[in-house]
Order: structure tokens, then C-alpha cells, then sequence
């Protein structure tokens, strides 16, 4: 059984949470409340913004050149694309929509606690931790999840004719070029991942940031003022 | 005076020594003996890979957002068209050239020593160094000497209808974008370098960067079995 295999196996049940939310389920049926979407893009944005740097920190310790020049790729495409969506969403949803109940967030620019969670790892990982094991993990986990929850809802059925700021972050998550991506990550898990003791280290980082992906999505979900 | 115009002026003399280097200057003539060609690129995609994790270390280091996405779309260019560049003409110069000069470096995959002190600085930076202030400073240099080879030998006449392995490598380092590029790069070097302390840090960098980029070139060209 390969890494990979081994992971999502002995680990079903919280990753199974992950894809499952209903933060995520009501984006791809488009019923998600855009004062909901906005906390959750609000949040994401502090998260890809730190999340970019941990790329920077996984490309500087890459040293299988092939692997890096994929993911110097993928840093340029989220580098446009991802954070294009973010740019365009957040300016349409603060001038066309009801935030009120979220207003404090928004004035005040918050963090979630369960967020601050998240930052701290990411923190960690990319100022001080020297292990490719625990950051190319870490970055697997993150994208299988959203390919996880995307996949999970192509399933269900998304509904048809979505507007662009739930069509264009499914799109994102969902093409063959993500899935590659994901992929990708995951052959590089398999490649560093050599000994039992390595395998401890990758499945720490994959529990712990497989339910930091569930809180993030629960916090943003349940937030209100 | 700002802190580029002031590099620039006060170290002045190397930095025209390292842009009117006869390797780029019989680049840009279409003169380049191919065996220097390739010991040139072969050496250069040492520096390349080894460059790609300083790129992602800077992009990790990189606390301003804006700033981290224009990073962000560099390394995602230079692992696209830059990385095809080398892949194509080192197979190219393989197949039709006469490179029995340099057959032992070929076979043997040979560091020569200026690369190997130029490398040690990038081991440096990406793996010790926690300075963005030097990090950027070497991006800085490395692109700006490369603008500058470019841009001096267009001064002087850029021969006409070159092959793709020379021309190719004149693009990738003349164009709007890679003009955009390095003052994107020189901004944040003023955006970071506040104090004369850090100056002195700054043109600490500076100084042995340029210094060893003309190494570098006159190792290449100088070079022969």
C-alpha cells in the first residue's frame, strides 16, 4: 500500500469531515449566505497570503529539480489566477451585499481564532521547520482537501449556472489541471516518505492539518455578530 | 539619491565590468565558440536550480503581499520559458556540436571553481540566511547584470537574424517584461533598505554578487580541456 493509500486509509473518517462541510456543500448548490462567503474568503486571503510564502519555503527546499520547476509553476498560477478571484469576490461582495452581521470582521480586519491556528502551523513551517517531509504534507493535505470537497459535490450534483463567485473557486479547484496538481503532490509525499519514522512524521502533519482544514471551514461558517 | 542610483554610482566599475563581458558580447555577435556556449549553459543551470529554492526562499521571506505575487508570477515564468531554454539548447549544442574541448566537464559533470563560490553564496542565502535584505539584493543583482548585458550590447548593435540559441537567450533578458522585472526588484530594494546599516548589508551583497557574476562568465569563457 502506497503512502498516499495508507493515509487516506487509516485516516478516512476525518478526512471524509473535511470534503463534507456545509460551508462547501452550500457554495456548489449556491446557497452559501455571502455574508459567509465573504468571512470565509476575508479569512482565506490571510491564509493564501502566508500560505504563498510556505510555497516559497516548500520550492527553497525542493531539491529534486524536476519537482521544483512544477512547483515554481504552480506558484505563478496562483500568483494570478487564485489571487484574482479573491481581488475581484471581496470588491463585488462589499459593494453588493448585506454585511452587517459580519461588520466588526470586516472594519476590523479579524482573525479567527481557529484561523490563528492554522497561521501558527503555517508560521512555523515556513520560519522554522527544515523538513521537506512536513511542508510538502502540508501542502498536499490543503489541496486534497479542496479537491476533496470539490469532487465530493461533482458527485452530488453542483447546480448548474452558479454565479462567478461560487463557479470560479469550484472551477479552480476542480480541472484537470488541479487534479494533476494534487497528484503531483502526492507523488512527492511518496517519494520522500522512505522510512517508518518518515511516515510518522508526513501522518502528524496530515492529522493536524486535515482538522485545521474542518475548523477553518466551521469557524468561517458559524461566524456572526 | 536613492539606494540603487547610489550602488550603482559608487560601485560603478564593476558593474560595467560585469555587463561588457566578451562571453555576452560574442553572444549578442553570434560568435561565441558553441564548446563555450555550452560550458556556459551547462555551468548556468547549476546556478539555475540552485536559484529556483533562492527564489522560493525570498518569496517565503517576502512579508509585503503585493510584492510576493509579482514574485510569485516570476518563479512561475522562469520555471516555464527560461527552464525550456536550457532543456532545448543544451540538447541542441549535444547533438551538432564539436564539444571535445569540453568533454571531461560534459562527462564528468564538472563544478568549476567560480561556480562553486558563486553556488556557496546561494547555499548561504537559502539555507542560513533569515535577511531579506540580502536575499533581495542578490535577485536584484543577478537580473540587473543580466538586463545590463542585454542593454549594453543593444547599444552597441545586436547582430541581425541570430540562431535560436543565442537570440532566445537575448529575449528572455531584453524585453518589457524582464525590464519591468529587475525595477520591480530594485523597489523593493528600496522598500526594505531603510537605514545606512542596512545599506552597508545591502552593498556587502551587492558588491560580491556583481563581483562574482563576471567570474562566473570568465571562468565559462576561459575555459577549455
Amino acid at each position: 500500500m502506497s503512502v498516499i493509500e495508507r493515509l487516506l486509509k487509516e485516516h478516512n473518517d476525518i478526512f471524509q469531515e473535511s470534503i463534507a462541510h456545509p460551508l462547501t456543500n452550500e457554495l456548489c448548490q449556491g446557497t452559501l449566505a455571502d455574508y459567509k462567503l465573504y468571512t470565509y474568503l476575508h479569512q482565506d486571503l490571510k491564509y493564501f497570503q502566508l500560505g504563498l510564502n510556505l510555497f516559497g519555503k516548500t520550492l527553497a527546499y525542493c531539491d529534486y529539480p524536476t519537482a521544483a520547476i512544477r512547483l515554481g509553476k504552480q506558484i505563478g498560477f496562483i500568483s494570478s489566477q487564485e489571487n484574482d478571484y479573491f481581488t475581484t469576490t471581496l470588491k463585488e461582495l462589499t459593494e453588493n451585499s448585506d454585511l452587517s452581521k459580519v461588520k466588526k470582521l470586516k472594519e476590523e480586519n479579524l482573525t479567527l481564532s481557529s484561523v490563528t491556528k492554522y497561521l501558527d502551523l503555517l508560521n512555523y513551517l515556513t520560519y522554522e521547520s527544515t523538513s521537506y517531509i512536513e511542508l510538502i504534507t502540508l501542502l498536499y493535505v490543503m489541496e486534497k482537501t479542496y479537491l476533496g470537497w470539490a469532487q465530493y459535490n461533482t458527485e452530488r450534483g453542483i447546480k448548474k449556472d452558479l454565479a462567478y463567485k461560487h463557479q470560479e473557486w469550484i472551477n479552480l479547484h476542480l480541472d484537470y489541471a488541479f487534479e494533476e496538481w494534487v497528484n503531483f503532490l502526492g507523488s512527492e509525499v511518496e517519494r520522500v516518505v522512505k522510512s517508518e519514522d518518515d511516515y510518522k512524521v508526513c501522518e502528524a502533519m496530515f492529522v493536524k492539518t486535515v482538522k485545521l482544514e474542518t475548523e477553518f471551514f466551521e469557524s468561517c461558517y458559524s461566524y456572526s455578530e
